[in-house]
């Protein structure tokens, strides 16, 4: 069967943008930069909501909703806000069209907002001009808030899923009265990322801080995880930021503490986007299609029954129906795929291609036999099994598939991780890929210096990191902790 | 205990904007006609969410995102559609926003779009123009797609829920082969919407057609369901449009038929939106504040333990603690309220504003008896009951809490519905209110003539009306079935 897809050796970015397309999980629209989430796609992030959703709510969270448009002025408040966010920003400055004379959609002139609203890029300025009524008195504190949403984000090139003018996110806001309880709050949500990136995108993450240069507008302390792709490039999968008490004086957030004074309250956000769907499909797949892990599979089974006869096809749906019901039951998804328009080779195709972590075909042959062939998508390997207690086997496999995706990515992440002293080798392993622990002298300049030479940020500076006695890999100057250091999406 | 809310007979309209503000279900925002959506109305909404949902699932259709921006050029190409929306949209002109020589943030005029972007006002042109390419042949239809997501109409004046800037909601969007089929799925949406709000919002809803000027800008026939306020004002709480070939027309979206040929796409949308919020507030609320039906109230049950010493609150707690786990085990939501900050008093008034449909109070001396007080907030009725298989009752009394609000706004209707044959009748009827069955020439003329006397518009032209012959209302022309005139919100 011809390839339907660029192979990854060819051109990992062409690989990347036909399997988005052609797997059914997003395209491009006729806005410039704003993508189309296809069904298949949309489903996969649903079930990314739900799971991060109930951790959200089991860890104290309720959900919100605040405007899509922000007030020019509100950018203005906090200062390293707006030079973080402003220069990318959708205006909106009228609220009408009219038609004109020769009978065209013009906007309407008379229709001028007397402040210009800046659709979101985020929502913290908007969020906090909104705690400002909603925070008194220590009583009201902690104040756990998230918000499923869209924002925009004008960017000049743009990908399908990783970077998009729109996309679709959530944004945690919380306020607490003590710093150390903020600090917390941003740590319990890194976690809560890491433990949703390793257990159900089964994608190994590593933890860390961002540098000055990579730090969010208007934070204190910027926490990520940070993933590897098969190409070698780092993916920031998840940010959690400590911002102060930065938004707090800057939309004049007060409240009064059991000693009756007023203290300024203290924030955090944290936020994961629609961007998780590129790394979930960069870090598994392959020259086929999608490798999807179980537990965000949409589909999870697929049975195709191999049939020439009507009679055939009758006698292999009332096989499966039991199985069918025994694996809804245990909440496994499953589609019967007896599509009269195409031949089981189209099916199995399809099937791979859009990450189905397993199949079943089943014949008349399997029939007089009591046999049915299980394809695993992870491992491309096939077995014929008995069909009596398959139900079971099935449950184990999904389990299997999950873990050895995972184990895949680690083992992949471990032989591209290097420990590194060398500027010449630095250079050399940056150019091909993969992440790169070394010495840094913890200054902007030469972050900014060795980015510049090498395209290389600083993607992490890891929480549980080992202190160690070292020469910046750039300057010499002395440091106490490897970084790591990568190219980057 | 002072009232919190402005009562129904004062003062309707204030009553309302006080109860969805006092029981923390929304407010107004910087952002003129934008509202903050709380997290206690938040979660009511997410519950009506998953319901909805589920349904339109169990109805075969799959939830898919669309762009928010849509080029302005898509408004011009269905002619009705243009002239229903292009009067109320916010406009998107520039991408960036510059620091002036002051300082200021200004709006970067170097950052003009060539073609300005429409912020959706409902999505039928963006998506037709995505179904062009999703569509060719009688293979890929019928398609069923839905999309949760905010949309912004330029309104004037707003209130809370019931008319705002922003607003969210869900939008299907099929295409079919068939015009009987567009139209079977048309109605089908339409039974989805009535039995939501039957069956989970305990709210009656007529259900029919709307006259030519209240039909969708670019529908054939608009199919609604309309509920009835305490106040006498009808609400329209959702639409199902069956469109023909209209917007395939405008985007060229056709489909090779089995027989081979090129044949239009025929089209439906249907749609419901927060909105919804406001016709639960006021179908079924009352002076000491929300009503809600237990499907949809986030809080079910509420336990008020009384105390004065510690060692009361921990002998209640325990009292306690196997009901909450046997409620939450038959998935009934609960909230012991134990907090030391407020009195029983206060948390009593607190959990009726909110309208939390059971609410337990057990002090020592039931403790000694064997007793629990349990007040129902429909009826505001109080009874003490045996502790020992309250759980059981429990259960029975969100039941019949469900049935009972919904009887009695179904009762409030049948005594607020008219049927009027004379003219001053019907003014006098409209004005105070009600549903006015009575019968119409079939004119948009005459329907404009009394709306403009009266205030009064065609509702509903009711599915299963009995045919009957009768004379216009207004005109004293023949007419053949009576249709349902009311003020409206």
């Amino acid at each position: 069967m011809a390839k339907v897809l660029t192979s990854r050796e060819e051109n990992y970015s062409q690989w990347y943008n036909d399997l988005v397309i052609k797997a059914d999980l997003a395209e491009n629209s006729a806005v410039r930069g704003s993508m189309v989430i296809k069904p298949y796609g949309y489903a996969i992030w649903e079930k990314m909501q739900a799971v991060l959703d109930q951790k959200f709510k089991d860890t104290g969270h309720q959900n919100a909703y605040f405007p899509l448009f922000i007030p020019k002025s509100f950018f203005s408040k906090e200062a390293s806000h707006v030079a973080g966010f402003a220069k990318e920003c959708a205006v909106v400055t009228h609220y009408r069209l009219k038609t004109d004379e020769n009978g065209n959609i013009v906007v309407d002139e008379d229709a001028k907002l007397e402040e210009e609203l800046i659709v979101r890029p985020t929502s913290e300025t908007i969020i906090w001009d909104t705690y400002r009524k909603w925070i008194q008195s220590y009583r009201d504190l902690p104040l756990l808030i998230n918000q499923w949403a869209n924002v925009v984000r004008w960017e000049m090139r743009t990908r399908l899923f990783l970077r998009t003018a729109e996309f679709l996110w959530q944004e945690g806001h919380t306020a607490h009265a003590t710093k150390d309880e903020a600090i917390t709050e941003a740590e319990t949500m890194l976690n809560v990322y890491s433990d949703f990136a390793e257990n159900y995108m089964a994608m190994p993450v590593l933890k860390g801080t961002k540098s000055p240069n990579e730090r969010f507008a208007g934070a204190i302390e910027t926490y990520c995880i940070e993933a590897l792709m098969q190409d070698g490039k780092a993916l920031q999968a998840g940010t959690s930021h400590f911002l102060g008490q930065n938004f707090a004086k800057a939309f004049d957030v007060k409240y009064v503490t059991k000693e009756n004074k007023q203290e300024y309250v203290w924030a955090t956000s944290w936020g994961v986007s629609t961007r998780l769907m590129g790394a979930l499909v960069m870090a598994h797949s392959d020259d086929n299609g999608l490798v999807l892990p179980p537990k965000l599979a949409p589909i999870q089974v697929v049975i195709v029954p191999i049939y020439r006869k009507p009679e055939e096809l009758a006698a292999i749906s009332e096989k499966v129906e039991g199985l069918i019901k025994d694996l809804k039951a245990n909440d496994i998804s499953v589609k019967f795929d007896d599509r009269d328009t195409h031949k089981p080779g189209f099916k199995f195709a399809e099937w791979e291609l859009k990450g189905v972590p397993v199949r079943l075909a089943i014949g008349p042959r399997d029939l007089a036999n009591g046999t049915v062939e299980v394809a695993r998508r992870d491992t491309l390997e096939k077995e014929i099994l008995q069909f009596e207690g398959i139900s079971t086997k099935i449950k184990n496999l999904l389990e299997q598939i999950q873990i050895n995706i995972y184990q895949k990515a680690y083992d992949f992440r471990e032989q591209n991780t290097f420990v590194v002293d060398d500027w010449n080798d630095f250079k050399a392993k940056v150019e091909a890929g993969g992440f790169i622990l070394a010495h840094w002298d913890g200054t902007e300049e030469t972050e900014q210096k060795i980015k510049d030479e090498t395209k290389a940020t600083i993607r992490s500076i890891p929480i549980d990191g080992k202190m160690e006695e070292g020469k910046c890999i750039f300057s010499g100057n002395p440091s106490n902790q490897r970084v790591v250091f990568a190219k980057a999406y």
